[in-house]
């Protein structure tokens, strides 16, 4: 009893912090974007964590956890109240490591993450209708079932995949996702001309500088709970590596970016963190501290890569690099626990697979999803709301109407 | 023993939680108001933290836990040291759930949210002096005697009346008096035109959506401590229902304003999330996830409403809709009890008496504070300073020197 | 065990709480500079807790806890795996408080307070790459080898001198430097005219304002973790008087300013806030909460006097308060515990002879280590680049791109 007690409160803390991401996402997406479309990106990511808790209380948490089933498609039943019995309703006895209700709203603060990551990629052209569609199918039905195959107990958890805490399950599943969205989004106007990618500067970097330490800050649940108890080794050893992976990535990046680029860039410096932070995930709690420094300077490195071959190689529009950050150093950090692991039975070749499963789910359901969306009801504002901003033209707001603005 | 460490380390971090409620109000406040006001605002929200937590420890907390009273008015001594013998400084045996201190902190901080709900009413014309002495008062007096007749065991506790966090104890009781200095203050200049109520936009929409997500993170300190121990089963559920009431308020309020007004309001959005806050406080610990949401839901529609109702039928002034989100969502939370409580002795009837007691005591004490004020040294700054704004005039300083900034 | 996993989990949220504090910094250094600099800042403030984790992992936490030495000088090996065989790296006996891991996190996020202190007193004219080595021998070695005389059992734990949290540990060895690298570098460009001090505003105050309560949020972790196991009567003790010290030190030093200048000045409210909370830092867990008062009032009025003496009479530019805050603060509250103790053990002389210690320690190798920067490298921006802002020369970036700014 003392024990659930520790555990279940070291979980629900966890379970604030996973929340706290939500703030953290939405001050990085606004501050790497323009101004003209703050409200717009507000909207979403408020949209997002209020009708992804909601989801995942009707469906998603019973899609995800079905309990026995063919390890590919399960369910549970709709709404939270079904698996207990009117006198259970504080049912104790659900586990030892913490009661039904944390655990639902520890994985249902997860479950929204994914369409955030998605958020970033589409910022300030995709319609907001559209985009709230795909939220409720992406977060209401795939991830759920995406997360079941790992978490809640089916094929790839037989095979032996290993996934911690979502550098696929989350981050990759978020990441697919956005690659399918950049491609048939198309690029902002003004992101290439003459084939060449421009610089397009966020408005506020203080803003995406707080998101990234509060971001931070709830890697610190985000990973720590997902040790599921507060066990001290674990859970200890699962925030070292966290921070310093973090640590490695946001300094590896920034060296790497200033002898590229001859410039001390602090959006890299603060990408190379959340690779690092993205990469560390999949094994926080199997890999050393030295082996989680390793991890997050080579994420750091493959941030400022990766942004640059998007850019220019790809020639694809990401606004917020969450492709670069989320998919990139999401794959990353899944083979990285088949080569840093201290578990033996953890092979990189599993985790091999793991990933192109998810890589085939994620692509072809978002690619359904989103070009039906684009066929339908299209899925890009038009280019005069572009022009003047979302806000405007959606939401009939100015976020600083106080201030006097720059037009571009 | 172990019980008693971990019960107070919840108590604490859910302390820690509620004293970061008093940035979110801050951000809100400032964030839909205007910029020349800032300084000020932030300047009396800080104030508010401060001197509540000193009046508290002074007095607040010893009339509010009297112990042995007649059920209407007690007092247990000055200061926060008198019940311990010097020995006692560390006493451990003050009950099961945590120390004395916990007590007295956690207190501390739902203090003087009370007088931070009337700060954002009366925003942007208040004297800033009188202010703090309505604060002074307020926060020293009227809410730990309001307080302690439900949660000091006084008479309406005794009468069965139910309110789990303060939905009437604290968002109320904010709110009532919210009311009384709206009406005795007057709208601000511009607010009405021809007898139609203006839009005056908020000038900095970042700041606040990241106060309602700081708030609703702060919430599951404010619910969840209310538990008053880390009870698995209860602080669970408690957060559980927190968070979907919150979401489903949010989510509605989008719903309902969209289709009221054609126009994808992120005002509403956020200001529905937190009416889902309040309306769940009074019940969080009793009450089903699906009654959560219904609760959430109706909260999220009343907000919409009362609004509109404030501004175009009461034609009263409230820059941050703090009368709809708290005393509007706070009076029906109560009342949800009665209606939604799975403890049987829960009654409609007493939830409705006790908030009418609080109706006449809050309303009365704010009256004589707010009037006596007004007739002495005048609760209103003169027109030039409101038209300057009040950082000018009162602190002498610019919230953003830096920035060229429109008139208005 | 079940005392070991609550003890554990309250010192990782308090690690958490720490971590967050340098969010507190960024946003409060940032708040009262000018937007020119904006960018600057935050990469020093992004580098200093990278590299301060990274270091600490390398070196510091081995010299800070050195086991058994000289009292003076010891070193226990790099890097973090050392103390643990290959089969005890979840190694639960590391003591009966918390796990190893959970003491190197801690610790590092502490590590890197001092340089953040020193950013804020160089802000707007020191040369970025400097910086970035005088942060790395600072908080690589100096801070590790100067905690280690009290914190790692050496010769001032031996003398009997008590520092509980880090008033003198972390605040002055902070300030001791700041004060060698604002002589060394001189004022900013127009802060001295006709020899007359004079207001550079700060840019952006509501989020200065931000980042005073998270740091008071941090503090909660700072000195909550500080008594290094969840014990509740210490734990919520340390709590209440580190709460209660730093309201009377924003009231107090409010109502001085206000006496001495005839003006509401949020700043000194804000930084009266800072300095009951360093104040209390050094006595946190052994005064009552009357003695936190009257240290918080005293540390209150010696910001106000202070930051006017450093102005006017010391001709110190030190653009946020840093001196005032952190070492004025720092010394007061490490004296006070030689007055307010309730542990008869602790003496006035022991603190002075430890205050007295880290002033000749840390003048010293600040001395030596920024003035061969000077030398060398030199410390400053060319004239040009300071009239102009850090950013556009040092970064190529802008913070607010899309805003119409003042020059200034």
């Amino acid at each position: 009893m003392e024990l659930l007690t520790t555990n279940n409160v070291w979980m629900m803390i966890c379970t604030a912090l996973v929340f706290f991401m939500h703030l953290g996402f939405s001050l990085l997406e606004i501050g790497l974007t323009r101004q003209k479309n703050t409200i717009n990106i507000l909207f979403k990511n408020i949209f997002i964590i209020t009708i992804g808790l909601l989801l995942y209380c009707f469906v998603g948490f019973n899609l995800m956890y079905p309990g026995e089933f063919n390890g590919f498609l399960g369910f549970a039943g709709f709404g939270l109240d079904s698996p207990l019995t009117a006198e259970g309703a504080l049912d104790l006895t659900y586990n030892q490591g913490y009661t039904y209700w944390t655990d639902f709203l520890f994985q249902g603060m997860f479950a929204a993450t994914a369409a955030t990551i998605v958020s970033g990629a589409v910022a300030e052209r995709v319609k907001i209708v559209p985009f709230m569609i795909f939220t409720v199918l992406y977060v209401g039905l795939v991830y759920p079932i995406a997360g079941s195959w790992k978490w809640g107990g089916g094929f790839l958890d037989q095979m032996g995949f290993y996934d911690f805490a979502g550098s696929t399950l989350v981050h990759s599943v978020g990441g697919w996702a956005a690659v399918v969205a950049v491609c048939l989004l198309g690029p902002r106007i003004g992101k290439f001309k003459n084939g060449k990618a421009q610089a397009i500067p966020g408005h506020n970097i203080p803003l995406a500088t707080a998101g990234v330490l509060i971001l931070w800050l709830g890697w610190f649940g985000f990973n720590g709970g997902s040790v599921l108890s507060a066990d001290p080794g674990l859970t200890s050893l699962t925030l070292v590596t966290t921070c310093l992976a973090a640590a490695a990535g946001g300094v590896v990046a920034m060296l790497v970016s200033t002898v590229m680029y001859k410039n001390l860039d602090l959006t890299m410096f603060l990408n190379g963190i959340l690779g690092g932070l993205v990469g560390i995930t999949a094994g926080a709690d199997v890999v050393s501290p030295t082996s989680a420094i390793i991890i997050g300077a080579v994420a750091g490195t493959l941030i400022v890569l990766a942004v640059s071959f998007i850019d220019n190689k790809l020639k694809l529009d990401d606004p917020v690099g969450a492709i670069a950050v989320h998919l990139v150093c999401g794959i990353w950090g899944t083979l990285a626990v088949g080569i840093f692991s201290t578990n033996p039975e953890h092979s990189f070749l599993t985790q091999l697979i793991g990933v192109a499963c998810y890589a085939v789910f994620c692509l072809a359901t978002s690619f359904i999803i989103i070009f039906t969306l684009k066929k339908t009801m299209g899925i890009r504002v038009p280019e005069k709301e572009e022009l003047e901003g979302l806000d405007a033209h959606e939401h009939g707001m100015d976020a600083y109407p106080d201030f006097r603005l720059n037009e571009h």
